[in-house]
C-alpha cells in the first residue's frame, strides 16, 4: 500500500500565483466559502503570503521518514502537506529538511502536526503552517505515501492540488477549478475597493447591502 | 426575541480611558480579581491596549449579520463584543468591517469565535481579541440581539460595560463601578512603584510583605 | 510535607551556557530524544534562549504564594519552574515578581499555567514559557514545596536540573548527565553543518542517509 | 465582597417540577433556543431527570469550602450550581457533601469543575452534571460567595432560577420566565406526538414542514 | 453548489453486514490500518455494532434543514453521515428526526457534531456516534449538499462506502473495495482464534510471534 | 537506552488489595492530596475497582511493541501502566493483549492514550484506565523500555510504585510509603463513617468542622 506518485499535474503556474496574491480569506469565499483548513494551523511567523502545487505525505505518527521521500517530487512552486495517520505534534521538520525542500524549489510547509528550529525557519524565510511548535524528535521506520489524496486539518487535498496560506490560514483549490476561482476571487477584489471606501466614509453595510427590509421582514424589533 | 437596544448608557469618557491606560491586570485586581474573560481570548497583534465602552452582539454560529446591525449602533469609543450563541471559530469580521466600524470610531473588538483578514486589521491599528484565526466565512440568515446581556468567553457582558483589552487579555467592568474600579487602580498602580524599586533592588517579597511568620504558622518547613 | 529544601546541587554553569547555545532541538536529540516538555508550552516573545538550573515550584492551583518562597532560593542562572498541583492557567507571576526574581539572577520561568503583565516582561528581556497568558490573579493561602521533584508539562523535574529553552519550546537535561548530553550535542551541531551544505547543494537526504535500500526493503512502490 | 446571600426567591414548585418532566431539549426549544449550558457538562450516571432552584455558588479554583456554606441555604427541592471562578477540574464534591445536600432536600449537583466518589453518589441517586470526574481534593482557604450571580459553562445563572437537567445536559430558565416557558414547553410537547405518528408512517419532514418551495427558492439542486 | 445527489450505488448488502459483525477493529486492520474516524467520535449507548451504506450531509454549523432532504435519499440499510462545513457541537439530531429516520430504513447516525434526546434514542435502539450531547437546537435558513463527499472526523467519506460503527467507534471502507476487506477481515478473525487459545494458555506474543531476535538486533536490553 | 528492568520490588499484597479497597479518593487524600493521575484518564467501564504493582511502558506514538516485551515481566497482582513518548491516541491494546496480560495475572491497564475491543474487555472483566477508546492500530518498530520511571498523565510512576483505580480516576502511591499510606486511608475511612451519620441527620458541616468562625474572620457576609 505505501506507494509515492512520481508524476502529477499542476495548475498554470500564473494561475498559483495569483491566487497568492488573492490571499485566502478572497480564495475561500471565490470557491464558495469552501477549503478552509482547521483554525488550528497557525503560521510560525506572520506576514508570509505563498500559494503553490501540493506535493502530499501521509505519515505515522512519530515518524518523519516520508518527508525525505517527498522532498525528490518535489518541483519549483511546489508546497509540502503533510498529514499523520492519527493525531500527532511531534516535530516532523526543521531546518535541515528546510534547506534540502528550499534547494528543491519548495515554497513552504503545511503540516497538521509539529515543526522545529522555528528561528532558524523564520531567519531562512520558510514559511510553516503548522498544529503545534514542538523540538519532539520523530523516527524513519514506518512507510507512508507521497502523492496520494489525504485529509488535513479537515479538508481533502491531492496531489497538485492549489494550497494558498497566509496570516489566516491555509485554503485548498482542487487543480481543475483554480482558473475558474481565480477569476471570481479578482472579481471579488475589484468590488471589495469599492465598498472599502463607502464603509471608510462612513456609509453603513446596512445600506449598501439594503439588509434593512430582510431584517425587518425576519423580525429584528429595535427598541 | 431578536432586538437591538439603541440608546445604552455609557460610563464617562475619562474614566475609561484611564481604565485603559492602567491596563488588564491593574484593573483586574482593583475590582477584587474578577471580570477577566477567558485566556483563549488572544490579541491578533501585540501592543495594542484599550478602553470602551461594550456593543454587545449575541449571534448565531456562523452568522455575522449582527454585526451590520451592530455597527449602525457604534460611538466614538466603543468596543464591539461579540458572542456566539455556540462555540463557533468561524471569521465573523475582516477588514471591510473593520473599516467600517472604525469609520464609526470603534476602537476594537472582542469576539469569542474566529477573525479574519488579520495582516490588514494589523496595518489599519484596529484591534481583536479572539478565540480563533480563520478565514471561514458566515452567512447572513439568522437574526440575533445587539447591546443585550451576554455571556462571552465566561464572563457575563452589559451593553456599556467598560472593556479594557491589551496584550494579557481582556477584562470587564461593570459600568456603574468603573469610577470605583479605577480609584482603586490608581491606587494600586501607585502603590506598585515602590515595591518594584524595593524588588529591584534584591528585597524579598517574604519581607516586604511580611511573609515569613504565617508560612511558619501555616506548616512550612526549610530543609 | 509542604517543605523548601535550600540546598541543591548546580550543574557546571559552562556546561549550561553551552547546553543553551545549543538549543532544545539539538540538546532533545542528543540525549536520545527525551526530555521536552509538552508543545503547548510556549514562549511569551520569540528569540529569547537560555539556559539554567532548575529552581523548582509545586503549588496550589490559583495560588501564587511559594513563588515568593522561590526567590529567595534563586542563584545566579537559576530558571523558576513552577508546575501546580492540578490544571490551572491563572496569572501566577507579573512583572513584580519578575523584578524580584531578575535581582537574584533569574534567567527566566517556565510555568505550565497562566502569565501576566507580559508586555512589561517582553520589556524588562525576562523571558517565560508558559501554557497561558491570563490576568487572573491568584492567592497566597495554601503552602506548597520548593526545589522537590515535579512533573512539569510532562516531564519529571528535579531542582537542579538544567532547563534549556527557546522558540522550540523547553527541554529538561539531568543534572548529571549534563555535560554528558552537551558532549553529544555539539557532536551533532559539527554534524549537521556539512549535511546542510550538501542539502543546500541540491543533494537529497535519500542519498546521504542512504536510505533507498531500507525504504525498498520494507514494500515501498514507485509508481 | 464574598457573601452569602440568604433569601432568595424561588419559582412555584409545580412549574418547576412540570419543567423537569418536560426535559432538557425542549425547555430550552421552548424558551427560544436559549439557557444550555456547554455540552461538556455531562451527567455521571444515565437516566436522572431533575429540575430544581439553582443555589449559586462562585467558589475559588481548587476550593471547596463555599460548598458547606451554599448547604445551609438549601431548601427541599434545590439543586447546587458551582462555578469556579477560573478553570479547573478538581473534585470539589463527594459522597459526605451529597449526604449532607440530601439531608437538606437537595436534588443534584451541575458543576462547571470535577466531582469524586461517582459510585457513591450513583448508589445514592444523587445526580450530577460535571465537567469532570476527579478525585483530586480541594482545600478550605478561600472565600467565595453563595446566591450571587454566576457565569456556568458559559450560561449566566441567578440564584432562584430554574435548572433542569437530563441525559441532554443542562438548561437554565429564568425564573421570572418559568411559567411562560413552561406554557410553551408543554404546547411543543403536544404538538410534538402528532409529528411523531406521522413520521413514523414514513411521511417526510420535508412535506409535514411543507419545505420543498424554500429549497427550491434558495437553490438546491437534485440530481 | 448546494446539490443532492439521488441515485448513488451501494455496497452488496451481504458484505456490508458480515463487515458490521466484523467490527470496526478488525475491519480497519483488514484494510491497513486505514480508515479510522477521530477517537471523539463515541457512541451515545454502547453495545451498538452496525453497518451500511453512508448517505453523507455537508452541512452549515448549527443548521439541521439538510437532515430533511437526507432522510428522503434513504434506503433501507444506510446510514447518515453529517459533516458540519466548521466545528460545532449542536444538537442537530433528536427523536423525531430519528424516528423519520428509522421509517425509512435507517440503521444509524454518525456526527461530527452534537445529538439530543439521546435517553428517547437509546430506548428506540436507534444508535448514534457523535462529538457531543446537546440539547442546543438549530435553524433551518442555509442549504448544505447530500450524498457529496465529505470529510467527517477526519476522515474523507463518499456516499455509498460503507460505515462500521461499535464500541470502539467508527470505520469507513471505500465501496469498491468492501468484499476484498471483508475477505481480509474474515481471514484475520480466524487467525486470531488461535492467538487467542495460545495467549490464554500463558504462551507469550513474544514468543508467538517470534520478536526476540528483532528486539535483541535492534538494541533493547535486560537487566 | 532502550531498556527492560527485569526484576523490581513490589509493596506487600495485602497492602495493595487494602489499598484498593480503601478507593482512590480516600488514598489520594491519605497521602496529602497527591498522585492523581489527570482526569482526562477514564475507565472504560463503571464499577471496577483494582489495585496493583506498576509495571510501566514508555512507548514510541503508535508504536505497542513494547506492550509485548512488558507482558513477559507481569505477575500476580500487576498493572500495565503505559505513557506514550509523546501524545497519542491510539488504540494500543485490544482483547488478544488482554487475553495475555490476563494468563500472567494482570489485573488491568492504565495507559495516557487509547484502547479498543472496549465490548470485549467488559465482557472479560480486563478493567482499563484510558485517555481514549480507538480502533486506530499501531505498528511494532521502535524500542521503548519496561520497567523505567515514566510520567502517564501528570503523574511520576515507578515500576512496583501502587496503582489504585476506580469510577474516581487512577492514583499512584509510592512503594516505599503504600503502607503508611493504607494507615491512614483506613483511619480516614474510619473517621467519614461518623461524619456521613451526622451530616445525614441534617447536622452541617459548618458545624461539626467549627468552621464559621474562620469564616467570619475571612470576612465573610451574610445578607
Amino acid at each position: 500500500m505505501p506507494v509515492v506518485v512520481q508524476n502529477i499535474n499542476r495548475a498554470d503556474p500564473a494561475v498559483i500565483d495569483a491566487l497568492g496574491r488573492a490571499g485566502v480569506a478572497t480564495v475561500h469565499e471565490a470557491q464558495g466559502r469552501t477549503g478552509c483548513l482547521a483554525s488550528h494551523m497557525r503560521p510560525i511567523y506572520s506576514g508570509a503570503q505563498i500559494a503553490g502545487s501540493a506535493v502530499t505525505i501521509s505519515a505515522a505518527p512519530g515518524d518523519n521518514w516520508m518527508v525525505h521521500v517527498a522532498i525528490e517530487q518535489l518541483q519549483q512552486g511546489d508546497i509540502l502537506v503533510l498529514a499523520p495517520t492519527s493525531t500527532c505534534d511531534n516535530g516532523y521538520f526543521g531546518d535541515l529538511l528546510a534547506t534540502s525542500a528550499m534547494a528543491r524549489g519548495c515554497r513552504g510547509l503545511v503540516i497538521d502536526a509539529g515543526v522545529r528550529d522555528v528561528r532558524d525557519l523564520t531567519a531562512m524565510g520558510f514559511p510553516v503552517w503548522s498544529k503545534a511548535i514542538s523540538a519532539q524528535g520523530t523516527v524513519k521506520e514506518t512507510l507512508g505515501s507521497v502523492n496520494v489524496p489525504i485529509v488535513c486539518a479537515g479538508q481533502s487535498i491531492e496531489a497538485g492540488d492549489v494550497i494558498v496560506a497566509d496570516d489566516d490560514g491555509v485554503v485548498v483549490v482542487r487543480r481543475a477549478e483554480a482558473a475558474e476561482v481565480l477569476k471570481k476571487a479578482e472579481a471579488r477584489l475589484a468590488a471589495e475597493e469599492a465598498k472599502r471606501r463607502r464603509l471608510a466614509s462612513g456609509e453603513l453595510g446596512l445600506d449598501i447591502y439594503d439588509m434593512r427590509p430582510r431584517l425587518a421582514d425576519k423580525g429584528l424589533k429595535y427598541v
